[in-house]
């Protein structure tokens, strides 16, 4: 006999129903298990009549407050930047007891934007789900997007328990895998695994298009399989990542620093015909990958 | 009624049946039309009994000399750092009137050590197929792999008209899409979008390596989509990397060098929050995406 589940939260309000926000929806809207209710609320009205069109929430609305004060759970999905500015005006609207949360890629300073806002009878769970697409908005969500995809928690001090298992158990529902970190641990992590690699593909991209013309039509004509990956990070929402490398700015430079030094030590050895070096340097590259082949995220 | 395609070459001898050598073989044994014969050479006994097991050929030998004295045509598939002295071992072997070639990855280079071994009755043309996996050897050859590929010719004085035109054929037969440049310009434009990207891959999953070794456990459960996509690149044989590097070094220090300014540049404007210039950057990425989208590369 299958178990009933009980929705984690009887009214969950998503504010800034894009990518990631509606993906929830629409996990939301499918399973019914992670809350009776949904609300989406976006200050763009265009956002908010597409959001309806698609059918996405009972109820979708540009009144932040009024859509605060009836919310079990608070969602912000909004780009880093616009965390503070988003949470200043939902959590003096918020019900006593219900649980604010963020899906920021970056923590430490959506925390420290949040952090002054925040009121005693207000739990804060800050989360960071990784999972993504080169797309944006609310069109682009997706119901399984988060399956097997990690979800990042950064727990505070004032973090209660309950809040923190409610917020577990809704992103077990989305079906992703959880794991708890200090949010500057958070920070320095995502820097190496996703932040530099970005800011990377955008460089490059920009490096072949300073080239003078004729170079540049055969770089689009020739791109090779190297170029084609590095382009398809280099696609995704300008805004977004702009807020991401401006708002994890100390982990990002220092590991732009390493990788800058190890950029030029590998140049060195080019010129030297240091083959060692080479070699050793692409052999930990092919010995990361069959470490994520086995953990199957390749 | 179907045209009858006469083969382009009675017999040819391909030197390395590698990914690249070995793709080509399969191509000739499945459409017939690239040559009558076939043989394989390679220096090493243990590549030669696979490609006999895989029967990629019609004749399989270690012996190059005694290869090339049965061919009309030499295609030499070695890492472009051993062509110089497997063309030592050829050329005096070759028929008056066959044809030399070789898929070498840079051109200036290879050009360079092969150059001086030339005979007036051997016409030779360089080319530079840009196809290719993560994998390497003669059993990770794919008949389609050349299909809507660019193959870069890059001729020289020397190269006689038929000897061209039949090379032109060859690869056109294999599905690839032909390109005429100089050398130095090949070089250039693959530094640009090829060679640095694997660099960049290369270099990022050793700086990622680098990390603690309980950072470095995140790196690899955390891998997001960008750290994937660089690992993916970086799977690549390591000794055919090495000899890219090193032999495409004046134009890759260039594009590498060009990269690390505009790399800096970006650090200063994260650093100090020139959100104009990050978002300029992250844009004219994904413009050249939606270059390659409309020119089928993507």
């Amino acid at each position: 006999m299958a178990e009933v589940q009980v929705p984690v939260f009887d009214t969950l309000l998503v504010v800034g129903p894009g990518l990631i926000g509606s993906s929830v929806l629409r996990r939301a809207r499918a399973r019914g298990t992670l809350a009776r209710r949904l609300i989406a609320a976006d200050s763009s009205a265009a956002v908010c009549a597409r959001v309806r069109e698609l059918d996405l929430a009972d109820e979708v609305t540009t009144d932040l407050a009024a859509a605060a004060a009836q919310a079990d759970c608070v969602m912000l999905c909004v780009p880093v930047g616009a965390m503070g500015e988003v949470a200043a005006q939902v959590i003096p609207a918020m019900k006593s007891g219900a649980v604010l949360t963020d899906v920021g890629s970056t923590k430490v300073s959506v925390i420290e934007a949040i952090a002054p806002l925040l009121r005693a009878d207000v739990p804060y769970v800050p989360t960071h789900p990784m999972a993504g697409t080169e797309f944006s908005g609310p069109d682009a969500g997706l119901e399984h997007l988060f399956e097997d995809r990690w979800c990042l928690l950064t727990p505070l001090e004032s973090t209660t328990e309950a809040a923190l298992e409610s917020i577990r158990t809704l992103w077990e529902r989305c079906g992703a895998r959880l794991r708890e970190m200090t949010p500057p641990h958070h920070d320095r992590v995502c820097a190496i695994v996703s932040h530099l690699p970005h800011l990377l593909a955008f460089t490059i991209c920009g490096t072949a298009d300073d080239l003078a013309a004729e170079t540049r039509s055969e770089v689009l004509d020739l791109a090779a399989s190297g170029f084609r990956d590095f382009t398809r990070i280099a696609a995704s929402d300008p805004v977004m990542w702009r807020d991401i490398f401006l708002f994890n700015r100390e982990a990002l430079l220092e590991m732009l620093g390493r990788f800058m030094e190890d950029a030029q030590a590998m140049a060195r050895a080019i010129r030297w015909g240091d083959e060692a070096y080479i070699v050793d340097r692409i052999e930990r590259g092919r010995a990361i990958r069959k470490s994520l082949i086995e953990n199957r995220q390749a």
